[in-house]
């Protein structure tokens, strides 16, 4: 069975051009000199691009949703950490104890996190989406069948019309999973073409022998990854994984819902280009919101010629990295819609 | 008169080394890869050792205070606005529609606007610490007589007290004052040794000739600064202006009164670097919020050794930069002390 990306998905449309010109022309009516507010001015047209009006409304219910998964791969020795740390992690943000949780709140957002493929039984709140225990070894087997492939994809484009539907008005995807920078460095040095040496990185911070043993599983899903380049639900299915094929669908359909996303690191970035190659239109409704220490992550931001809102050397994933953008995707927003115009404050214009 | 900082500032007492370790050992416990927060383990340490205290508390009082001051040196056609636009956004600062009061409502801090020299009478509400109208024109006399420098240094020592006495746990020094990059690029460049070309920048956005008219000004300040280079009161009395003095005055008092601040762009680093010359151990209280268009920014920032938070090529003052840095490091604050450990959450540490 092959998947088509019309069975699964409508078109995309663009953001509105429209909008984009009423922000900037808006721009130089308000009370700073013209410019003045750097890449905040950029992001402020793109949201206004997104909601189809100047100005944008602050985001009523920003929102994210992690994507938990665990990956066979990570019994190759791949992570630093074992993966029973996946459901306890899930664990953990259900309780509000993770990073994402705690940055969440910092930025005003709420989170949700979603069983996709964890290595265990987890809360039945979670788990409706489940489309498999684990994901296959993806250095010698298969992550998924074509038909779970289909249902992982079918499992984000339904998570995000949830939320679409539920009010939120930005996304944010997260990402949970011992062994996860796997098979995103997979996707990624597979899709641009790279060296997986030039790729690899320490994802949560594996010793030298375990970076060996990473690059080893990297460059032998790569080989097994040929074949299906052109084709990025077979990709996914060779050598992603159950989550990375769930994101992808989230990214695409938040798109198809015309509702903004900010991306967080290498992971999501991963699923990110899949999207892109199901979806051209999709990443202009994307920002990227860090830069993180990943390798790989620099090489799919490049690819897609996204430039990181922030620079933090974080590595942790969860879309924690993605929160701290979204302060200032917030600012943008706001400093377009309620600072005062020159006209309004009697403030004299350039000489 | 020769102002002596033993006169006007106590003492500047370091961050606690001790609760800054213990920052450390307690990063290692949260749910979290050692290290994968990146920036924002550094910028919690940096609080923990400024409050004393680990974890530290999330700020409950982060206040901006803006400088106004016009500048002689405007008359030299240095800058893209006319004068009368200082007062202008003063009193747009006073009723909340500039830059700075949304990006503050965004961050969680409050503001407060203080007229240091401006050329306009101001509100009696902002007024109490007025040293002048105006500061002399740099190019061609000095900005403050000794007294005046004195009393400029004095009054923003007392604007630090006040905030701190009033329960501000975090401080950003702000700008408004048409012509102020102009002093601010005199200072920097007569500091870091740089020859004119290469600090000054376009401020709010002059053409070239305006461009070529503020180099030539910066130049002439520059020899008129070289006899008292080593001497900051003397510096900031001839090539400043009093709102330089009593941000200076300012920045270190907040670090007396062990009390953080974000610095924000060119002209608050301008006034950091005569801060740092009276009271070497001040620049511990400071983080660098963003990195300015300015080019002089760059240069100041580069001899404080102050790695900027965010860079999103804003250049608009106020303290506007700053703010887009806040979230992030109560995000940093917030994960220190909100996140749960493995042993709480029960998730097994590295293998």
């Amino acid at each position: 069975m092959t998947t088509d990306s019309a069975d699964l998905f409508a078109p995309v449309d663009l953001p509105d051009s429209s909008a984009a010109a009423a922000a900037r022309e808006r721009q130089t009516t308000l009370t700073k000199p013209a410019g003045s507010l750097g890449r905040l001015e950029a992001i402020a047209e793109w949201v206004s691009a997104c909601q189809g009006q100047c100005p944008p409304q602050v985001f009523a219910r920003p929102r994210v949703v992690v994507f938990a998964g665990d990956h066979g791969v990570a019994r190759a020795g791949v992570s630093a950490y074992p993966s029973e740390v996946t459901a306890q992690m899930v664990a953990n943000i259900l309780g509000g104890g993770a990073a994402v949780n705690v940055l969440a709140s910092v930025a005003g957002a709420s989170v949700r996190v979603v069983d996709i493929a964890v290595d265990a039984d987890t809360d039945a709140s979670i788990s409706s989406y489940k489309v498999r225990r684990s994901s296959g070894s993806i250095d010698r087997e298969d992550a998924l069948t074509p038909d779970e492939t289909t249902a992982a994809f079918t499992a984000g484009r339904a998570i995000a019309d949830e939320e679409v539907d539920g009010g939120a008005d930005l996304l944010v995807a997260g990402d949970m999973g011992i062994g996860n920078t796997t098979p995103a460095t997979v996707l990624i040095a597979s899709l641009t073409g790279t060296e997986p040496v030039a790729a690899v990185g320490r994802g949560t911070g594996v010793d030298d022998e375990g970076w060996s043993r990473k690059t080893a599983a990297v460059r032998d899903a790569m080989r097994r990854a040929r074949p299906v380049l052109r084709d990025p639900y077979a990709l996914v299915g060779a050598v992603g994984g159950a989550d990375f094929a769930a994101m992808a669908g989230f990214l695409i359909q938040a798109a198809v819902r015309k509702t903004p996303v900010i991306l967080d690191g290498v992971v999501v970035t991963a699923a990110a280009l899949i999207a892109n190659d199901i979806a051209a239109n999709a990443k202009e409704w994307w920002i990227a919101g860090h830069r993180s220490t990943e390798p790989a992550h620099s090489l799919a931001l490049t690819h897609l010629r996204l430039d990181p809102v922030v620079e933090l050397s974080m590595r942790l994933g969860e879309g924690s990295g993605a929160l701290m953008a979204l302060p200032i995707v917030t600012g943008a927003v706001a400093t377009l819609g309620a600072m005062a115009t020159f006209a309004d404050a009697g403030v004299s214009t350039e000489a």
